[in-house]
């Protein structure tokens, strides 16, 4: 059987996307070889964060944090961090530990958001999730232990030359993304909105993006921003950035609630049709697929005016990661 | 009915172990009005930290920390914080937002430990637990909050004055306290104690030793921590308030581990002898009931020990509050 959802692979879709989908930003920038390169360091670096540790009490956990952060994924998170820290002049060196963070949060809510009590999930990323691997009550430590992780990694971004300040204003973004003001708000209005009514749906555009705002657009947003600030950035760099970002992560959004009822399993490697059977709300159910299209290309067209007063010759990345993602085929 | 489980019915618990148990400290020291008036400052931090706010899809969730976060207590934790902070010649005043993040992840800990998946249990603090009342995905959505919110509080320690450098120090501190170092390893641990065979408890202190290290001293640990580093502490004393903690936090558990094989539900105000009924490992299976408190005395002379370099004359709350915790009687 192929290894169908390593990184490897995952670029390997992104290279197919890329090769089938329109694109407008590229002339001349390699998408594909600047994310594989990112990702490369983004794993290395994670791989190093959680070592498979002697003590048997806590290598179950240790396992479990591996078996979701080291299992595939596109990056997306990190690389807009560390693309960030760039674009304002930093060294991508020192972003990594926040490029990290972020993915850790990523992953400690992936494992949340597929428990028993919340969507039940059992496949993410084309294999089994994390509770049906370890049981639910490993699970539940493991996101807390991830997000634990992901403040001590980002807190440590000072041994790269990082002033405390600035790791100290990443460290409050990073905590106000997990929280009630991000993740938290966003999942819970996710559960609120499952099995509502049509009438509801109708008036339902409001709550939707306030759903995604949070529960993705946040820590896109964080990951922009984290990226920012440990690079250096003025505050009117950062809130470009955070701009950018949040239109990217609601575009990204967008996509995503196309992909999950034109897509199969197979092509998506997660069950397809799932917001559809757990009666949730979508773009496509509130705007049909098509308004959800062009709404995702609108979102597109203004993350990059957000952009705008970047150097046009460092801002090559980010625009191509907006292209990748409203083009992105899963 | 009485409010059996308020923060005063907690403090007057409180009151009547100090009459009815011997105390050995407190010579001139009125510790009863010095914890009642830690634990009104504490509250009152507490409830303003978390505002009922006007948006219904995170109002649930406000509640749901509202509930666990001000549903009695004894601030053991808190008055470390402050007490140690104080110790070490900083202000009360700048350690509130510290102490508060450590009830915060308490209160985190308390709400995970309950769920189904961990130890099942329906009552807390004399009423029911948290995914009893909101659900059990608004409780795993709660416990985050929590902590998100507990990294923000902490972060927040500059507008007192306290420096960046010292504020992420003491972030560091807490995300140890709730990863793989602290209650995460100490509960993962627990688990993996539960219906062990007499033949492994026969050996099996060390485990009990590393469980209740990491899930009860290391919060204990972190919060005495925490204030003597906001409160501007030399390394020298950061350590010292680090071990009298260490000491602090076992003993709590190993009366902890006492009560629930000693008293009643009634008295306790949560369910007594359900370790004993889940199988757990606790001091009084491996050790016995009376080898048991002779350990716990053992642990308060060491606490004692620990604290001998400071000024006598303001050492007085935590020779007090290490006495009340191995005299409690629930």
């Amino acid at each position: 059987m192929r290894p169908r959802y390593t990184v490897v692979a995952s670029l390997s879709r992104l290279h197919r996307t890329f090769l089938t989908a329109p694109s407008s930003s590229d002339e001349g920038f390699d998408f594909i070889f600047y994310m594989t390169n990112k990702a490369k360091s983004i794993n290395k670096a994670l791989n190093d964060a959680v070592p498979l540790c002697n003590n048997p009490l806590v290598l179950k956990i240790h396992e479990a944090m591996r078996y979701t952060l080291l299992s595939g994924g596109k990056r997306v998170r990190p690389m807009l961090c560390l693309a960030a820290c760039e674009l304002v002049g930093g060294q991508e060196s020192t972003a990594v530990p926040g490029a990290c963070a972020v993915e850790m949060i990523h992953a400690s809510s992936l494992i949340q958001d597929d428990l028993p009590c919340m969507d039940d999930d059992s496949l993410r990323r084309g294999k089994p999730t994390n509770h049906k691997v370890f049981g639910e009550d490993i699970a539940v430590l493991t996101a807390d232990a991830l997000i634990a992780l992901a403040v001590k990694k980002l807190a440590s971004s000072t041994s790269f030359g990082v002033s405390p300040e600035r790791v100290l204003r990443a460290v409050l973004e990073m905590a106000k993304a997990v929280g009630t003001e991000g993740l938290v708000a966003g999942q819970a209005a996710d559960l609120a909105g499952e099995g509502m009514s049509l009438e509801e749906n109708e008036v339902g555009l409001k709550h939707l993006e306030f759903i995604h705002i949070h529960k993705t657009a946040a820590l896109l947003e964080a990951a922009a921003v984290i990226g920012a600030i440990i690079g250096g950035g003025s505050d009117e760099e950062i809130e470009r950035l955070r701009r950018y970002a949040r239109c990217t992560g609601l575009m990204f959004q967008v996509v995503d609630d196309v992909l999950d009822v034109t897509k199969s399993s197979e092509e998506l490697g997660k069950t397809a049709g799932k917001d559809l059977i757990a009666g949730k709300m979508t773009y496509p159910r509130v705007m049909g697929v098509e308004k959800s299209r062009e709404y995702a290309e609108k979102l597109n067209r203004e993350a990059r005016e957000h952009l705008q007063g970047f150097d046009s010759n460092k801002v090559a990345p980010l625009l191509s990661l907006a292209d990748y993602i409203v083009n992105r085929q899963n």
